[in-house]
């Protein structure tokens, strides 16, 4: 068969990014993957963003992913979250229509110049002399490549797991990669287990809706990109009822037959999605949990229960379901389930996605041990990006912490490690004011187009945009205000105080009571601007020093994630390091003095250390 | 878990027909299948209907079924077959937009009342005293019901193969059903293998058109349903092109890695949709053969190649189709690729679908032997009735091969068996004349009311035509049309010869190149009627000589109908048939001496006898 730049495994989230990364910067890429109608399949929650994901959606599309493009083609209620709050941590949310989501991103890979999308089962890597050059299939056919993404989700060695009962499988109704787990394990790759589960769906016919609290999606026109303006449409309104203590009884009355209790799923969950059963467990005090109960599209019935995962044996399922208000009579459609999962420790990775043991190897999403269709998008077309930049032999994209969620995503990764599957949270960044959402295209944009991702017209209208801040944050800055008469009256008529000495617009504008069309009132020069220019003038204004204090530890932190380390470095041999401190440095091998000091064990002390070697190798010692 | 009155397991075209019957008729209904977004798949060419296939679809209809309405709201090309011959062999055939066709299905059956839909994996029928009350599933959990219906289709021990792989599976992507198989083994059911293949599919960016020839939708607005009027909406064209010698050299190089070769194939496949491989071989004179290229809907790039049906290893399928002109590039989204399955040889099935060893088990479509989604559509629909009216301890509904396109379906399934996957054909039907698909609502939908499936409305609608065509008839008879010189010189205007006594309208229009508004040139008393109607009126004229002679045939044959058989006779104590027949009357167990004259191997001898031995019956004796 032909021989491809790039072959990507699976199309899910991760997958769909990687494969049109690749043939968008003009590799030959080959996307294989079990089911063509199953194409960025939402196993879970068919809803995009949220508190820091929302921000990755953003930041893939400044750098010319395609997940922002595609929900804003396809959701059905959108909403901003955290209006009450600062910048920080604004974010989107949307609900998608699951349907149309898999159909509009199979139309976009289809039509992909330099794309084969392909459906097969594969099963092996083909490793020669340490790098992998190509994939053999289930019916013997083998495809060569210079670079393979491997974004197979949960399905390495699957098992599915409803009650006690057990079996093969991968997302429910998907073959598992039973071979190719074997496969990577010859190859030499590490892995363990993983499990993650999904709340029954149930029949919006049989719901009570009277009894729950309706969520509208927003009236302001809201959209993910930065770059594809979309018509308005008619949403879909989301439900909230909540959990009580018929609940609470159900689950501990039955709580034996949890896999909390039968020790049924080998590996850990993820702690921020917990099911239903441990919630009740572990917080015995709390009388009711909320229950959002979601649309999955607009032509289906189904309804996503968000809040109430389990995967007891259905019978229970349904007492659970039933006790709570609207549900009495509610018909599940498909049971919730667990999915247990061999995942690649992600020590095992290098920054870039590629696989430390294996060469020309990359690995991205759920596989690395996270969760959720952000990060998985993230990674893949992280992953892809590198495997192109790698193939050209181009300088790698590292993502820092301080640039992006997506780079403390990745850093997290290969730097920490992660004991259950790891989800992105706002708390996880040091720079949440500099990784708003609002500013992804202006951090990332540049990027984007340099590594020839993003299209020039589109990274033109982020440098415009750029451009238009800039020179109005200057406007403000150099415009002096003097306390007259008349200054003071409008002040007044804005319920802000007065004004003892001259000032610049900006200092006005920091007043919290003082919008930026206020300023007009004050000056003739002041430009008109577009909506998004002034969200960016208004946010770097009132928030300009937070914002610069974050800038100041980014420069500070630059110098250590700088200071590069070497590959063939021996830790064992540093005396002064402690010795956990060792064997993490050994084990993760990180690539910087900053990522060094990042890794959990590795203790200032050690860093202090590891800087007088390197300041001895520098002098050419040994 | 809950009751029910009927389980089906299979929401394939059988099921989904058996659980709306189900439902539509007042039975609490649960549907089982493996996986909701699968409902009504097509998982072969995305086409309903052609000839004798379009009859039965708009039999289903007459009676209350889905299917015909299903494809008028999701068809992107549809068209009148065989307008140039006699109106029994005119057919409707429609390509669907495949995914479009599964969500309008899904949400259907979703909207329907009495109808639970749930997703689940059935792994045993569970069977007391010879009768099955319910089901287990995967999870462990049952549920009861008095009936259940089973349309698993190809997944009973389904084994996929490509090539010389041969792997586990049902539908591709899809679980085999190896326990329940064991399970219907376990209840004394016996099971056989057949297979079935798919042609491979392929990007439509990679196709260069202007190598075929166009096929566009018809411009008359066309529909299968009798009831529910569609816009009009836009079609997106199918192509024609051909195989050539190039094609013939491919595949006889290769041919030993045909499953025609490797044999590793076990079951019978469809005569009626050979391979590619095995047309070649077959036929190794004939030069060429038709590919039409299908759209597999409007929002996939994905084409059907209708006619290149192969399951060799994925790198000669590509050189095959590569042979063929406008493929010459074409990419492969996914291989051709044959299932081999265990079916239920259709003699232990009664004329009611339920089968013969396991009390209030009904078995419906490819489980049963066949092939087609109009022949398991129709099946389910019959299952689902007669599942209803046992336990309403009502008649059964038997259809007769007089009546409709679908009695001669499942009288020959039960009375004939079938040795490969049975597909309908003009040609098995002994009274073509009746069966036509523009009286499909004139044959059977008194029938579909009578049994509570049908609407009053729909069935009104119905009478109120069949009550205007017999007026517009009776007029057409009793206006008698002298030969004066005004008469002569009209039909002499219409190109037809002249007139030398008197006759009534019906003998004019009886004239192949007189029309019905013609007739109102003759005579003021011939009135206005809608297009439907005067169809109906013109072929019961011009083919009423031979309509009357089918009529009378039927009527012949319907004493031999109406003769029953008892339930426990015992052909092997009737000396006076053959061995043969003997055998054969006793493995089928024929209800009617009308059945029992159509078994193959029963010769009008036999029959005589039989005839003899139910007069002594008659007469007491024993
Ligand atoms: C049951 C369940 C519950 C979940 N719950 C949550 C949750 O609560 N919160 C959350 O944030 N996330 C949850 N997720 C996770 C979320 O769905 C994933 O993180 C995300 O989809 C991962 O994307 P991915 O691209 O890594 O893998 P996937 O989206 O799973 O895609 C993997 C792709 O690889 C293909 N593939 C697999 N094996 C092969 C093979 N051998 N050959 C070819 N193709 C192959 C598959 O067909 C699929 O297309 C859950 C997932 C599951 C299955
Ligand atoms: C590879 C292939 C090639 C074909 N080629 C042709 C052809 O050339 N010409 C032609 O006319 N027809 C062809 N067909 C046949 C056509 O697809 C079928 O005849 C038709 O779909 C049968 O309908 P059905 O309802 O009997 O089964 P299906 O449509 O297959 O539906 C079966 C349903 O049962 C469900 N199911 C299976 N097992 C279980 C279980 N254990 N528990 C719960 N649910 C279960 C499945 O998920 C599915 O929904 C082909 C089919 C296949 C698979």
């Amino acid at each position: 068969m032909k021989d491809y730049d790039i072959i990507v495994i699976g199309a899910g989230h991760a997958g769909c990014e990687a494969a049109l990364a690749g043939a968008r910067m003009g590799c030959s890429t080959l996307l294989l993957t079990l089911n063509v109608d199953h194409v960025a399949l939402m196993p879970c929650n068919p809803s995009i963003g949220g508190p820091a994901k929302g921000n990755i959606v953003r930041e893939i599309d400044a750098l010319g992913g395609q997940m922002g493009k595609n929900i804003d083609k396809t959701y059905v209620n959108m909403q901003l979250l955290n209006t009450s709050k600062g910048p920080a941590v604004h974010a989107l949310r949307a609900q998608a229509d699951k349907h149309k989501y898999q159909v509009e991103m199979t139309k976009t890979l289809q039509e992909q110049d330099n794309l084969d999308l392909k459906q097969t089962v594969v099963t092996d890597i083909i490793v020669n002399q340490g790098s992998v050059t190509g994939v053999k299939t289930i019916t013997g056919i083998s495809y060569n490549a210079q670079k393979v993404v491997l974004t197979t989700g949960t399905s390495l060695d699957g098992k599915v797991i409803i009650g006690d009962v057990k079996y093969t499988g991968g997302r429910q109704g998907e073959f598992a990669a039973v071979k190719l787990s074997d496969s990577l394990k010859e190859a030499g790759i590490k892995l363990e287990r993983f499990q993650t589960a999904t709340p029954p769906r149930i029949d919006k016919d049989t719901v009570d809706f009277s009894k729950m609290r309706v969520h509208p999606g927003s009236e302001d026109k809201l959209q993910f990109s930065f770059f594809e303006s979309r018509a308005e449409r008619e949403q879909i309104p989301c439900w909230l009822t909540r959990t009580n203590e018929a609940t609470k009884e159900v689950i501990k009355e039955n709580i034996e037959h949890s896999p909390l209790s039968t020790g049924i799923v080998e590996g850990e969950g993820p702690r921020y999605c917990p099911s239903i059963d441990r919630k009740v467990m572990r917080f015995p005090d709390k009388k009711s949990h909320q229950v959002f109960v979601e649309p999955e599209g607009a032509d289906t019935n189904e309804l996503y229960l968000n809040g109430l995962t389990t995967s007891m044996p259905e019978d229970f399922q349904e007492d659970i379901i039933r006790s709570v208000p609207g549900l009495e009579e509610a018909e599940i459609v498909r049971p919730g389930y667990a999915v247990e999962y061999d995942y690649i420790p992600p020590h095992q990775l290098q920054p870039t996605m590629e696989n430390k043991v294996v060469n020309d190897l990359y690995t991205a999403g759920q596989i690395n041990g996270t969760s959720g269709y952000e990060e998985a998008g993230a990674q893949g077309l992280m992953a892809g990006i590198n495997a192109v930049l790698s193939l050209k032999e181009e300088e790698p994209l590292i993502l820092k912490r301080s640039d992006s969620y997506i780079g403390v995503l990745i850093d997290d990764l290969v730097t920490k490690g992660t004991s259950e599957p790891y989800r992105m949270l706002t708390s996880r960044a040091e720079y949440r004011l500099l990784l708003r959402h609002d500013n992804a295209d202006l951090r990332l944009s540049e990027t984007g187009y340099k590594i020839g991702l993003l299209d020039k017209e589109n990274y033109q209208q982020v440098a415009d945009k750029r451009q238009k801040i800039e020179s109005t944050i200057k406007i403000l800055d150099n415009v002096r205000i003097t306390p007259t008469k008349e200054v003071r009256g409008v002040l007044k008529e804005l319920g802000s105080g007065g004004l003892k000495k001259p000032v610049n617009l900006t200092t006005i504008l920091q007043r919290p009571e003082v919008d930026y069309d206020d300023l007009k009132k004050l000056s003739d020069e002041v430009p008109e601007i577009d909506l998004e220019i002034e969200e960016q003038v208004k946010i770097r204004t009132k928030y300009r020093g937070y914002i610069e204090k974050q800038l100041k530890q980014v420069e500070k932190f630059k110098e250590m994630e700088e200071k590069k380390l070497p590959e063939d470095i021996n830790y064992h041999k540093l005396d002064n390091v402690r010795l956990e401190a060792r064997e993490k440095l050994n084990r993760i091998r990180p690539v910087s003095l900053g990522q060094a000091s990042r890794i959990s064990g590795v203790s200032p002390a050690d860093i202090s250390s590891l800087m007088i070697y390197l300041e001895q190798l520098d002098r050419g010692g040994k």
